[in-house]
């Protein structure tokens, strides 16, 4: 048998509901596999062995509540936990302790599943980068605001993962890290309990290491049954989108897109050219406005009691954020409106995007992060959206691959993520 | 010089700031009238007299921070304040110091303002009620559920509160408590801290007893800085909006909007009657599937860790949201897009609407809250809502008229909405 640490979550769900693993046995492992590369890679700011291990051990003795009973979960540390400290990347928070679980966390115990530990974020999930480095290469930033917990999948140290993103902190840590992130429809995981910069933007998401995995995981944070989606009748119509953000792009990217639809084509999918209504060519900007202009307003306490405990980077965007009058707000919401109207024009003729995750692999250095520009419109326009890896840069480097998929359709945007990913696989 | 907790906020401020009240005084002068009306009322949870004192004399001693620098609020006990418990209604919260204040407190204390206490919520913002009556008939509910917010602005204990809407929250109690009552356009006062139940519905609003009180501590709240409105240059056009909850209808409310339309064409408007496109008949039943379905899941801590702390309607609640499925949900979902673009066919023709703010006046009996029909819809809207007094039901007892504006013209709407408590107060 296979270290149960590398199982993905189903076939780990599924050998604990037929008791060929344990729990106990599956936390263990992911216990020494952090054991042997936490050193390096810096993914968790909490772990509690003992504790995580007692509720392996609780899991083992109830009746089985779902398919994914027993199986652990790298939570994101503005994630509330009732009994572990949620420090949301920053010294104004180091060791609290909330009164409650947030919501996803409920549920996802609710399904039996365990709380390994709480894995690092940048500073309130925005730009100032924690400890972690990328588990392919370590002098390699793992991406952010998520990094923690996409290095922890990577790593084999957990099958599943809490992210969040707000512009590419889902997205972007995963396709540097070479795992599957899935940011679902905006508004569809509860958000109660966990530490919110941008309601407008803010979305939880999911990392693993395939695409059945993000999907049934989704399902149980957002408290909805899960059904496995059903499979594709024909291989799917992709619609090819150099984005807005194109002039971004760099080598990496450009090929592996290019890469990604050869495979594609090969494997039997149509890849057409589509180009976004000119409205998204505002939608950039749109977002950086939003995004500030919420930021220091969710941050008042913050900004009014702990000035000094902040960042320089995320004191600069608190400041922008309350240059922009009421009017630029309310015009970069309307902007928001009308994307989120505008692309069905492009969704109605495909299934779904196939875009790039990131402009490239991920960027050398651990003092940034890495552009969030080919997440952020889709974030704003709150469209589901997948990357999938098995492509990899000339330097060796994880590139990810961006699915971006309709409201209303995630089930359909999840099948097209999965057949993608088997066909840059199969290559 | 009247007594100073009968003041206008805007008066209390410019006394203050003028140096002919400080905010000690007028602190004070609010904590006496508690004195005098609290074991009535019972619109308070946290009070500490001798702390608000000493907020207020600081206060004193600081420059001035804006222009309603040492005015005192009421803040909601589902809003977090680092330096008061805050129970959210349930014995599950009861006693709990939050970590943090929530943001919309963080910006009041950051324009000077004063937290006097914490007002009686709901079990969680919902059906439940606290111990709170009617200040003008204690055998009356105050409505829900922001029932101390209302009821303490009615008494005259505090010239402002905080409350919050998921169905009718805000406007219905303050219609039953004949003051002004304010639901900003939805997603504009920031949420964080603030105890969520249904993230695509709760909306922080604010009570005042003037229309000009409310919009500017509303923009306190918002962190922009306050504009007077603009006069209006002729009187609006209202659109007279017998809504699909009419049915519900009672004689109190038939008669008070049919009083208001006419007091307001004596004073110069034009009313129009208007018809709501008909995907407003699926509106109501859009709101509660969506409402129990997010609260069953936003939720979820509690549900799964105590349940027997919670209330048989909240129980009933939790697992009607359980049963809806998915598909469902994104139904509803679909529904509140759809009202969102339709309701300009009726406010492009008319400056604002006008139509009830609750079926009828306050109901006799303190276990249940009234219903919030005539509010839900325009929740789900995520419009601007404003209720103004100034009627009288045959009993005695206070009629609110709600104007409703559109998305992007909140300041247009609470103009109209003041020239419109003008027209019925100079009846």
């Amino acid at each position: 048998m296979a270290n149960p640490a590398d199982l993905s979550a189903i076939e780990a769900g599924s050998s604990i509901a037929e008791g060929r693993l344990t729990s106990e046995e599956l936390v263990a492992a992911c216990l020494e596999r952090i054991e042997q590369r936490e050193s390096d890679v810096g993914a968790w700011i909490h772990l509690d062995p003992d504790a995580a291990i007692a509720e392996a051990r609780r899991r083992d003795q109830q009746p089985k509540r779902g398919p994914l009973h027993g199986v652990p979960v790298a939570v994101k540390d503005i994630v509330d936990t009732a009994d572990m400290p949620t420090g949301c990347g920053s010294p104004i928070y180091e060791g609290r302790r909330p009164y409650a679980d947030a919501a996803c966390v409920a549920l996802l115990r609710a399904a039996g599943m365990v709380v390994l530990g709480k894995t690092v974020t940048t500073e309130f999930a925005m730009r100032t980068p924690g400890k972690t480095t990328n588990p392919h290469n370590r002098k390699h930033t793992p991406g952010g605001s998520s990094s923690g917990s996409a290095a922890a999948v990577a790593a084999g140290m957990a099958p599943l993962a809490i992210g969040t993103q707000t512009a590419g902190s889902v997205i972007r840590p995963a396709a540097y890290c070479g795992i599957v992130g899935y940011k679902p429809t905006y508004g569809r995981i509860p958000r109660a309990g966990v530490k919110l910069i941008s309601e407008s933007l803010d979305t939880v998401g999911v990392m693993a290491r395939s695409v059945a995995d993000a999907a049934m995981f989704a399902a149980v944070l957002e408290g909805t049954p899960y059904k496995p989606p059903a499979p594709l009748e024909q291989p799917p119509v992709f619609g090819l989108c150099r984005s807005p953000a194109w002039p971004e792009i760099e080598p990496a990217s450009e090929t592996g897109l290019n890469v990604a639809a050869d495979r594609a084509r090969r494997a039997g999918a149509e890849v057409i050219e589509v180009t976004l209504p000119s409205i998204f060519d505002e939608a950039g900007n749109a977002h950086a406005v939003m995004m500030a202009y919420e930021v220091s307003r969710m941050l008042a306490y913050e900004r009014e009691n702990h000035w000094d405990k902040l960042s320089t980077p995320l004191k600069r965007t608190i400041n922008d954020g309350r240059v922009y009058s009421r009017e630029q707000y309310d015009e970069a919401r309307n902007v928001q409106a009308q994307c989120r109207a505008a692309i069905w024009e492009v969704l109605d003729d495909v299934d779904v995007l196939l875009t790039p995750s990131a402009p490239g692999d991920a960027p050398e250095g651990l003092a940034w992060t890495g552009n969030p520009v080919f997440n952020r419109i889709w974030t704003m326009v709150g469209v589901p959206c997948v990357t999938v890896p098995g492509i990899s840069s000339e330097r060796g480097l994880p590139v990810g691959i961006q699915v971006v998929g309709a409201v209303g359709r995630a089930a359909r945007t999840l099948a097209c993520a999965a057949w993608l990913h088997d066909a840059l696989r199969a290559a």
